[in-house]
């Protein structure tokens, strides 16, 4: 690596880092539990965080190249350090720990805990927190690195990353709007916790759900997931699962009382007709499993809303579900909801490109003198825009492949339908899937290579590939 | 359709295909069987050719869009008349019938019968000459409609078909490319039906299997495949398979001496290494299964050769193949050998060129002002002959994922695995595949689905595209 500020920037990282653990450290002082694990991590992380900034003694001009190697090493020492309580507290491997941190804080939600009941409630609130921070996390990337990279030209393969309107124009800099934004997922997630004590959950249940909400997350109290709550608190959760897969940008917009562009956005209203569809073809195919028809439409629309937004809680089981629900589960995955929110996947700005690309090329096909630019959101897409996108639909094919490759190789023996399963749940970031409950028995090697494959789903595949390249160079 | 002309032409195509059944014809004679079903379905091929020939009596130009319409067209009601010998001889439905045509004409080889060992020599006779006419079709198809297509600059989309080196400046006319290609097709047939008697086959199946091997389509004499014959035969068979998925331009260089040229040919050389790769692999995760290291590799090579080139002959049981190994055939299925062979599938070009794509971007992203030119046999590829190949991979995996959704509600209820099984096999015209050994329980719905899929995957997609396109708008 050329530039050691990278390595500077990647300390104050850290050192930061250390201060989210009073959280967990209050829990644990609470519930009269050892505060050591989460203490031994703080320290960790500020005296790593601290070497890095003293040896890195210097500031270099960061563009969006080194902002991406910043993110995606971040992201992997953060991961390893959270894991760190696991492997204190409940005794797991390395594999394993990395597994439920990258799981954690890519918003997955996919456990190693085959029984999650027994574990301490500091432990249970870190996981969630996890989701927490991850969700803020991926926000704060879009937010303050994508616009880095508008500037910076070469980085012009990121440019499908977020086509719907622009924050940068809605208000004046990115410190104002990261503030703002962090002032939407809190307050939606504060609204959350008060909705779900309203509807009789216990308050610490309520601010770990809402946790993992907010992130997209999927980590649960217990190992039926949700499946004991209210109807109450399990339609509460289903609403605002849905909210955290809107592009935050129509937050913004409603904030600025632009309610009429707001409505109108495309990438909305697709991710909503989907929503629509998908709950009326599953309600279809699984009511005969349920008493009565109320049940059926609750449990379609809640598992329709976890599997849509990459957040995995559920009510009940879907092993259930006919192949042709499956197969549109599967899609639900790895297409996820819009751009700009915390959801995993391949998301639904993209899939309407794809969509209108096709469509564009089969017209030309038959009315070949008819070119007609592809517009998106009111907007003329450039080619260049396009192209990005087929190229990040190629890498995410090649990756879901590869990683589906290497774990079929996994001792356990997975069928092709379960490696299917394992495959897409992480890389997609979703967490809930079929026929696959935990994670516990994987091999260490499987673990490792779903947890990068989360981290390559969460970061978008291009900054951890740029990581990875840049190594080899320098 | 406004262009009379193109219903002329289909007359004369039909008109033709009554000779064809003068074949079966002749089998069932020698075998003292029933000529009735051949008869019927050759006077019903001339009487509707006759009709539509004198009816439109027009002549006016033919473009590349009308070559398409008229290969979709022709291929449609030829699958229809080769169905009728099944429907009248042995008593199938329609759907069945049309299965099993559409499957010999597009060298599938996926069957309805679940005893294919009681049919009549004369029908299996038929269905294996399908196989022979269908890749004749397809190489006809590819070298006569697709030079169209260049003159006329409206099918750009279709540059990707052949982008290897180029036919028409081998030889001087369409005309003698055909007899070249019709040449180098009949005396390799020729030469297996030599060598596999040779290795004591007897005649009838040596002339039915290298139909079928030529075809690359499947379809066989026993209810077990291959597995009965001589090892001999049987390596006879591997070596065809391979050199039918290999591009006939390279037997045009080797013909006209160019063996350099034709020993240079990146896409032969990735064909040949993903082959033996795959072998390899298959061979070290299944040789336990075996009581010889020659026979697992026997074994290996053989079924390897099938899947690559969409064959779909099998020496014994592939269902005992672990995940990886069904990953790895699963791919080679989708993707498929050489373009310019009787193989269906993606085609080994396009994968060069997605792959050659996917390193271009990144490359971009690492270094921006690198801006490189894709290269392909030598050639630099125009960024159009890339966007077309995107396209077509698009479009490729929004029609198997269609296919696998509507199929998947087949009263069957098919499991995951034996959706995408019985998808892959057809859309990609194997035949061979895990879990499923024939149709015949598949519901008429399905049956006629992935006969449409067959055809979609024999055509390159575009065509029948092209064809249903044009029906909306005239």
């Amino acid at each position: 690596m050329r530039n050691k500020a990278v390595y500077r920037y990647l300390g104050k990282v850290l050192m930061s880092f250390t201060i989210v653990m009073i959280f967990p450290i209050i829990v644990a002082l609470l519930n009269k539990e050892t505060i050591i694990p989460f203490l031994i991590s703080g320290s960790v992380s500020f005296i790593l965080g601290l070497l890095f900034y003293i040896i890195f003694n210097k500031n270099e001009n960061l563009y969006a190249k080194e902002g991406f190697i910043i993110v995606s090493l971040s992201w992997i020492i953060i991961s390893i350090i959270s894991g760190l309580p696991y492997i204190i507290s409940e005794h797991v491997s390395f594999a394993s720990a990395f597994f439920e941190a990258s799981s954690g804080l890519s918003t997955t939600g996919a456990t190693i805990f085959a029984d999650v009941e027994h574990l301490a409630k500091s432990i249970l609130f870190w996981r969630s927190f996890t989701h927490f921070l991850g969700g803020m996390g991926v926000l704060t990337f879009v937010m303050f690195v994508v616009p880095l990279s508008k500037k910076d030209k070469s980085m012009h393969v990121l440019k499908a990353e977020m086509p719907g309107p622009e924050v940068a124009k809605l208000v004046p800099s990115i410190k104002k709007t990261l503030f703002y934004l962090y002032v939407i997922y809190c307050s939606l997630t504060l609204t959350e916790i008060i909705l779900l004590t309203i509807f009789k959950m216990p308050l610490f249940d309520s601010i770990l759900l809402s946790f993992g909400t907010a992130g997209t997350g999927g980590f649960a109290l217990y190992n039926s997931s949700l499946a004991t709550y209210t109807v109450g608190a399990k339609v509460v959760v289903t609403i605002f699962m849905l909210l955290f897969g809107v592009n935050f940008n129509i937050y913004f917009l409603i904030l600025m009382k632009d309610i009429k562009s707001a409505l109108k956005s495309e990438e909305l209203r697709t991710y909503l007709a989907i929503y629509f569809v998908s709950v009326v073809l599953i309600v279809f195919n699984t009511y005969q499993y349920f008493t009565s028809f109320g049940e059926a439409l609750l449990n379609g629309a809640f598992h329709i809303s976890s599997f849509i937004t990459s957040t995995g809680y559920s009510i009940g089981d879907v092993n259930m579900y006919p192949t042709n629900c499956r197969i549109v589960v599967l899609l639900l995955m790895l297409i996820s909801a819009c751009a700009g929110s915390t959801c995993g996947g391949f998301k639904m700005s993209r899939l309407i490109i794809c969509v209108k690309k096709i469509k564009r090329d089969l017209t030309r096909l038959v009315h070949p003198n008819m070119v007609k630019d592809i517009k998106f959101e009111g907007k003329k897409l450039d080619e260049s825009t396009i192209e990005s996108t087929t190229s990040f639909l190629l890498l995410y094919v090649v990756l879901i492949i590869l990683i589906m490759f290497i774990i079929s190789f996994d001792p356990l023996k997975l069928t092709l339908s379960e490696t299917i399963s394992a495959t897409f749940t992480t890389f997609a970031n979703v967490g809930l899937t079929f026929d696959i409950s935990n994670f516990a028995l994987f091999s260490p090697l499987s673990k490792m290579v779903l947890s990068i494959g989360m981290l390559l789903g969460r970061l978008e595949i291009f900054p951890v590939i740029v990581l990875f390249t840049n190594i080899n160079k320098s």
